[in-house]
């Protein structure tokens, strides 16, 4: 909805981290203005209410993921290496903007709270919709690694939901402030790769 | 803490839904009464908190994961088959006890809102530490199947870690009204299991 001006960029910011760190119900625009140094006025001249501000990050935290993972769509290899630089720059952008994309999951579960006026209703289906979008990049590049004969015999459906789910679930275990090196974070991210494309068994 | 008496179990089946619905903090002792046909006084002769009714919900969520699992690890057939049984078991108890679960996924996020009593705060730790075990079942039996050589070469704690968030993210997607079928619940849980063991790049 709005554009992500450098003074906007500035409250996301620091909304994302206090909505992860206290979650959606015990932050408010009050404290994110405290996170940031900042008036309440500050804060509510760009976003008239939490729910704004959250849908925002929320966008933000969208994205984060597909500016990331656009780009290695069009990376050098067949279809099924094309779908393995996307997982890991999937990985990688969970682990680099840690904070958005807990933001990004949350939103889905608030989905469930269900005390949004109409407007709001209809601005996170549209965020859910983005959600979709996101989920159809995987799945169009599995089935054209299925088209050259690169898959395994899986439902694509499940299976891609499988894989981001193994990924996206890194939200819950990983660490910045432990794991923050770049190159931990690759080796990270490869392993995951690794895992959710060759599979736990040993090849013959 | 609390043994899980039919009262109790009555009270917990209601609370796990008003938490699922409704998220931590806009789920009350109220909301979880009224959502039972109770009177409050009902709910607080057995949970004097809600902090202390929502941990009841997560350690019965882990109950019946353990209770599901630890029956498959004497499944039969070699290690890797014995894994596949466990994780074929820890998906069908997420579809089956989708409330509880989702309360157990809720419980790791609350743990960083920070604001708990030294007492509670211990009894998070606690929980956290049977998450932890849960865990551990799976890194020793993925030891196991690499002890065997029927594991690939992967980092066994980020493998089962993303095997394992790889089955706990159809909560996010799984919608019990529509995929309630026993029969159902086994073809997504076979299809998920499959993804993660053999991978979705195609064998040779």
């Amino acid at each position: 909805m709005s554009e992500f001006t450098p003074a906007r960029l500035e409250i996301l910011h620091a909304a994302a981290e206090c909505f992860m760190e206290q979650g959606f119900h015990a932050t408010s625009i009050d404290v994110v203005a405290r996170r940031m140094g900042a008036t309440k006025g500050r804060v509510y001249h760009h976003y008239p209410s939490k729910v704004d501000l959250f849908f925002d990050v929320h966008r933000l935290g969208m994205d984060l993921l597909f500016s990331a993972v656009e780009p290695a769509r069009h990376a050098p290899g067949d279809a099924l290496e094309v779908l393995a630089a996307m997982m890991k720059a999937h990985a990688l952008a969970m682990f680099e903007h840690h904070a958005f994309e807990s933001v990004v999951v949350q939103g889905v579960q608030l989905h469930r709270f269900g005390a949004l006026t109409p407007r709001q209703h209809q601005e996170l289906e549209a965020l859910i919709a983005t959600r979709d979008q996101f989920e159809a990049l995987f799945k169009e590049q599995a089935s054209a690694a299925r088209r050259a004969k690169l898959l395994a015999n899986v439902d694509v459906s499940i299976a891609v939901k499988t894989l981001l789910g193994g990924l996206q679930w890194s939200l819950i275990w990983y660490r910045p402030e432990i794991d923050d090196s770049a190159k931990n974070r690759e080796r990270l991210a490869e392993a995951m790769v690794r895992t959710l494309l060759l599979g736990l068994a040993a090849r013959a």
